[in-house]
């Protein structure tokens, strides 16, 4: 049987679970695994760096789910700091580039996994590349932020952004002993809220000691004699920074791939079927943070870039590419955070998700607890449900809270992807004792307050 | 419009539940309500004794959720201390005595609402009724309980059983400075799960410093001189015990309904229909601990006496009761439960569940941690699934673990009543980050394991 060989392009959380998995299925004399890495790592957490920035994690290398050495030990060709430079669809092969060396080489694949994740937004303004300023995209950002923190006296820190990185980053900032702005474009923080629950995230910051600043638009990073970062200014202020942290969300890395006529959607990320194989290819697929997926709420493509769908795309990629079988059918829009103590959780649309896709709905929005009233540490929560107008359908839910609350909402993501409606949730049968919930689990509770909305509503 | 009479037997969760529901649907003119509970508290959560004497709730009246009082000035005649001795069927009345007064009277009914809940099981052992032997139903019980503690120096507490009451109690004795031994029917501590997942929690008690004894049947109970309990004996060995907890587990309480003619099931239990209504009789309801309910997993009635339960079956017989509309569809099995830092949880048919009721099953488990690996306090949970063979159809999941294992258990109880196959679960998008979950949650990884092991089965 001749050898078929994979390429991968981006030895991260999708390319990687794909290379692994292939592996699993077909060993090296019938699949050769080439995988090429620009980076310094491969398979590392992103979603640690936070921590790892504020101390929780005490070094870097906790953060690496797999070394190189640990996959080439499973016979997978890992090439790091080897950039893909093209992908030449018609020739089935892809140019690359050795970063060390300049070394450029082309190599032929017979099925190409395009795993080239996103990049982080970064406006061309004034001063944005000023020494103090930094990303958290990989563990080299990490990195460097670290090192600036550990020669800075200042005190000083400005977040740029307040989704899950913004408010992530904001209480590793908080724990480093800095005073923390976060400025924040939208209405509230967690733009992925809707601003009634957004609101609690800014009151519970504030009550941290993070000061946010809503609808706060960057202009420029001013910088000092010495050309460090000194402010970033806003249209109408200036607000004194000795560090400055970029998380203004991510885009699609989809620049190899646009530039070989592959299908993009309105995101920017590649478009799959469901076995994630890029659409009109039959031997491309792709995964991780360079696709859209399925919103099975809503029908429409989304970018939802996360390590968790990664890992399942990459996952089910190789198995297909392995000789198996496996399909991403698509997501509900389910993601948790914490800033300090404060729990956040979403899982489907919010308000004006659903109002885009012409869905009528109606809100029910309840306070409980974590736990049994009576019980020490009970902690309140704040739970609101969408439900779509006469069919009474769940359509999302929305947790803020402390410890308990924000995995509570798989309760609901679960939900979710059955289709249930509210009615129906009422008589779910959730576990209950009281040092894990009242006796009529918030989730409940909310649920029960919706069907009464939507009865209401006719 | 003339005045209905809704008459209550039983003031706790259930009865006062349906009372209010039906007090907000129809106000005092249009409905009289009588209930009557023999006891001293009404609404109050016997779920949260074993907290209560154990200190983590300081005073009983935390665990009472409404008074007689507050029942009254929301027009709910409420009788305390006054039990019903008889229900006339074809009288459409039931017979109480006042236990201060002695009065004997009859009261009429339009509607009768059944409530009588659960009694402890309590074996005519030799000795069981000798002081230091305490149950643990009721605020009386824990009041007993607390004042023999009060009155005791010695500190060996022996608790007989070892399913929910019988582990929280052992905790509970445990926190109060006591050397604790569980006397254990079965061949491992937690009957509700399988043996190979109770042996987890065995093994953990142990570590925490409470003796379990499996497979020991206690015969009697040997009382001092004092006549007061000295130590419990089982066939082949004494087990010292300045105090006794029985924790035997309960039956329903329905011995007014069996006098009554009304139709029982295989565990004692009044058979409702899905309107909670008792089968065969259109103006009697029955819902908490004295009604069988019905298992969605296995098709089967089964007695599942759970306060969270109680207060959805008031809910729904207040709604009819008042005119408005609700059914229980049923349970599907889910407990949760913890001894200090372990968590226990249970959802669907056990190994022997399966088995009986004819469904062939495969299973899966698996070790993962309730956060990323490299996250603070990351802590081990085992995870175990049943599927059915050939289909994959999920039939249970138990899970044991620390913090934050508990509660995942609710994405299972979800996938059991949609009729979820683990092959569909492999594709929840269950909320993920470091704080909460690893990339991959447990739950999802016992299900991919579960599917494998469908697949095997063939």
């Amino acid at each position: 049987m001749a050898t078929e060989r994979l390429v991968i392009v981006g030895g991260d959380a999708a390319g990687m679970s794909a290379a692994s998995q292939a592996r699993r299925l077909k060993g090296p004399e019938e699949l050769e695994i080439v995988a090429f890495e620009r980076g310094h790592f491969s398979s590392f957490s992103a979603c640690g760096i936070p921590y790892w920035v504020g101390g929780d994690v005490p070094e870097r290398d906790r953060l690496i789910a797999r070394t190189p050495e640990e996959h080439r030990e499973r016979s997978i060709g890992l090439r790091m700091r080897t950039e893909v430079t093209e992908i030449d669809v018609a020739g089935s092969r892809v140019r690359s580039r050795d970063l060390e060396s300049g070394e450029v080489a082309w190599t032929g694949y017979d099925k190409l996994v395009i795993a080239t994740g996103a990049r982080p937004v970064r406006p061309p303004l004034p001063g944005i590349d000023a020494p103090g300023v930094h990303g958290v995209q990989n563990l080299d950002d990490g990195q460097q932020l670290l090192d600036t923190l550990a020669g800075t006296e200042g005190r000083r820190a400005v977040v740029v952004g307040a989704g899950y990185i913004g408010v992530e980053m904001a209480e590793a900032m908080l724990k480093r002993g800095f005073e923390v702005t976060v400025l924040n474009r939208g209405e509230q923080p967690m733009i992925t809220l809707d601003p009634d629950m957004g609101r609690l995230v800014h009151t519970a910051m504030d009550n941290m000691g993070i000061t946010t600043v809503n609808e706060a638009e960057v202009t420029k990073v001013l910088t000092g004699e010495d050309g460090r970062v000194r402010a970033v200014a806003t249209e109408d202020r200036e607000y004194p920074a000795d560090v400055v942290i970029l998380g203004m969300g991510v885009r699609p890395e989809t620049t190899l791939a646009e530039a070989a006529g592959l299908p993009l959607g309105a995101y920017g990320g590649l478009l799959t079927d469901l076995a994630m194989r890029v659409r009109g290819h039959d031997n491309i697929w792709s995964g991780g943070d360079c696709v859209e997926v399925l919103d099975l709420v809503s029908g429409r493509e989304r970018h939802v870039p996360l390590g968790t769908h990664a890992n399942k795309h990459g996952q089910i990629i190789g198995s297909n590419v392995g000789g198996g079988y496996g399909t991403f059918p698509g997501i509900v829009g389910t993601a948790v955070s914490k800033v300090c103590e404060l729990e956040i959780a979403r899982t489907g649309l919010r308000e004006k998700d659903a109002a885009e896709v012409g869905l009528q709905y109606v809100t029910a929005t309840i306070e409980s607890t974590s736990r049994a009233g009576y019980y020490p540490d009970t902690a309140p929560m704040t739970v609101k449900i969408l439900a779509e107008r006469r069919t009474g359908r769940l359509l999302g839910t929305q947790i803020v809270g402390r410890e308990g609350a924000g995995k509570r909402v798989d309760i609901a993501a679960v939900a979710l992807t059955a289709g249930m409606t509210v009615e129906q949730m009422t008589a779910l049968d959730l576990g209950y004792a009281p040092p894990f919930s009242p006796v009529w689990d918030p989730v409940l509770v909310a649920a029960r307050k919706a069907v009464a909305a939507v009865r209401k509503a006719g």
